[in-house]
């Protein structure tokens, strides 16, 4: 089960990373059951990406996989398509990744929103590496 | 009209059918009312697939027809843009199947999700045949 | 974590003592993170009560008691006035009932209506009595 | 305008002071337009109080008073009748507080829940005194 501690871990860490690289973004942690546990909006991020952050973590908890992973099974040709409007809404896009515990089961997710999606899937990795697991 | 034995059946069939395939599902099963009559998420199943196993269900129900059949009418190129996003949002992609009475009327369908597409769509065939109509 | 063999335990429980009874009810049955695990709709029961059984279990896995004792802060003079109104609509009358496992953590709730809700509430103590905790 | 330090030091405190007491919290701050700033579950409070932390705050917020003075405002015999149900449903009860800038200007609100509705009032009222304004 994920503790606030962890929860605040893995943001502190995607907020350092944000700060090296220059660019206010917003950390979401969700739980196992995708309610939410913790939340940081850094100064100077867009409003639009609190759900988008919010929603990352959602589709990494939901199907247990990266968001953008989503995307390989709702994309044009896909067999899953309109997958992306189920369970209210998806984002299949890079920025979502699981949390797990060290027997590798997952314990939540954490969501990045606000820079360029390489850059908050490079901050969501960063936040996720300092559960050292 | 659909009975609850039925539906026991119809799930009972998915899950087996998902158990010799090796991937859990969750199978659901509507009336012919879109209400919901029996539900079973198998252990390892992916939460997200409870809403999508609902929604195949549903897209099968209010359109009488294979959820994949949806697709026909709303893909790129066809009259019926956007129709997926009709009706609370359908899932046009296999899974979801009419049951039928003896007399070919629908009473109902089946919604599976959890493996990949081709495999939800063997396990609710499997699911539909064990009505033995 | 709850399996889907204990839910099933519950719901047939529920069923064989709502049978007993002679009132067609729903059993519905919720993991720790509110998502529906197993369902059933006895042939007969009202379609409101569909709802009405979902929002139940979710009453008590959300506040981690029975339904009904969530009235006791929401009823008239209470002081928390409308807390019913959250969470998309509680449902603080009496049929939802937390599980727990051995160590006496929640593991989900079941949730029951279709009958008087005294009766649901003698249905899901029996549901609930079926686990052996 | 509230700035993320700010918004962690209200958690913070209301923390701190939950510690104290000895009941699990959610504190959920909210900017001056009632959107998310910062949010942290300790663990062991009831899921349910998630999105009442949240409407506790946004109450304060969208009427720039203590969430429970909007109950003078609604309740039997007064003249806004149902006020509750606008704005998506207020917590109209104890637990939300504006924040002020040091000219009086309200620039969030923080939203406390997980105890009682005493508990929760005096945590939220620790938090806000932690800005020292």
């Amino acid at each position: 089960m994920l503790s606030l501690n962890q929860a605040k871990t893995v943001i502190a860490a995607g907020e350092a990373k944000a700060t090296v690289i220059g660019v206010p973004v917003i950390v979401a942690v969700l739980d196992a059951g995708a309610h939410l546990k913790a939340f940081s909006r850094m100064d100077g991020a867009v409003l639009g990406s609190i759900d988008i952050a919010l929603r990352k973590a959602r589709t990494a908890v939901l199907f247990e996989t990266s968001s953008e992973a989503v995307w390989d099974y709702c994309k044009p040709g896909a067999p899953a398509h309109a997958l992306e409007f189920s369970n209210g809404g998806l984002a299949p896009f890079a920025g979502g990744i699981p949390l797990r515990d060290t027997a590798g089961a997952m314990i939540g997710a954490v969501g990045v929103s606000g820079g360029a999606v390489a850059q908050d899937l490079e901050i969501a990795e960063a936040a996720v590496a300092a559960l050292g697991v």
